[in-house]
């Protein structure tokens, strides 16, 4: 009981606190939620067990873009070379890497032993460098695979979405709209010749 | 056989360049990767044929992880405001949003009203904010998918990997290894209180 009361006063304080700090999130969707939450009810102690659906510590980040595909290209070079060991007949054991430049470069022995040195090249690129880039990409994956028909899934979410759509404008205005962007890399493209035709 | 010669020049040029550009990319990396092109062999048409497994374009950009992540999330909330206006019982017509605050907020009909103007809402932010975003998770998900058995991608990846791995090793040193990283964080956490419990 005292757990319900205090949710709700959290509730009561963070939804007028939203109201008074920010402008992206109108009054009218604010009510929506808190209409929508009457019916989408889950206990306090579900909503409120320290597992949120969107996790503020991984939406909070500084890293650029280009790291996280980097490390996704990464991470594909990983399978790919993989895939190619894999495929290759012969022993399965790892060739000493040192050797490969030694080898008939036709031969199996030798392709194995030059995939097994470019596999592990990417391996310690990525496990030196991109570390936290492999969780948000992770996490990435893992919100493709939410269970969108849970009832607590949806009632959590539409609990978090103030937030979030508050998080999403304010950085929403610091990109600039899509038509402004083609008109200016058309006139850039204009004015510079093509890198790679 | 023109074609072939064109491509071949292009190849030692290119490497020659890496080699003497970067130091990223040893010298026994690209002299790997040359053997292992003799074995996955493809015609140079099928090589240059304008469609690289990794395009440049997308790795060239200057976005915020923050920027594709919050697409991501606006996606998600698209998908699962959709899926709970399916599950309500009812009809499929859209309600006018407009009158949605005047309902019973018990109802069904003022459930699927309020569901309709989140799901507005959300839509028009990514529709005016995130279209680019989008183009890079769009990426993300289709690299997951690559063909990594066909001769040809594996054949064009070996040949993307100098100027892939030379970008990530120089994107990689503006980025502080782990455990540097993780001894600062910590240094932080004792210094400042948990925002989030």
């Amino acid at each position: 009981m005292v757990a319900m009361a205090r949710a709700m006063l959290g509730v009561c304080v963070y939804l007028c606190f939203c109201r008074v700090r920010t402008s992206h999130v109108p009054l009218k969707m604010n009510r929506t939620i808190q209409n929508l939450l009457q019916l989408y009810k889950i206990p306090p102690k579900e909503r409120f067990n320290g597992r949120p659906v969107f996790s503020r510590e991984i939406l909070g980040t500084k890293m650029e873009a280009k790291a996280m595909l980097m490390s996704a290209v990464l991470q594909t070079y990983e399978e790919l070379l993989g895939r190619m060991l894999k495929r290759l007949p012969g022993p399965t054991v790892p060739t000493p890497v040192d050797h490969s430049a030694d080898c008939d470069p036709g031969s199996n022995m030798a392709a194995r032993a030059h995939l097994y040195y470019l596999l592990k090249r990417v391996q310690d690129l990525r496990k030196r460098r991109y570390q936290s880039q492999d969780k948000l990409l992770d996490w990435l994956h893992k919100i493709r695979d939410l269970q969108m028909d849970n009832l607590v899934v949806q009632s959590k979410a539409l609990w978090e979405l103030p937030w979030l759509y508050e998080e999403a404008s304010s950085l929403g205005e610091s990109i600039p709209p899509l038509h402004r962007r083609r008109r200016q890399t058309t006139r850039r493209r204009r004015r510079q010749p093509q890198n790679h035709v």
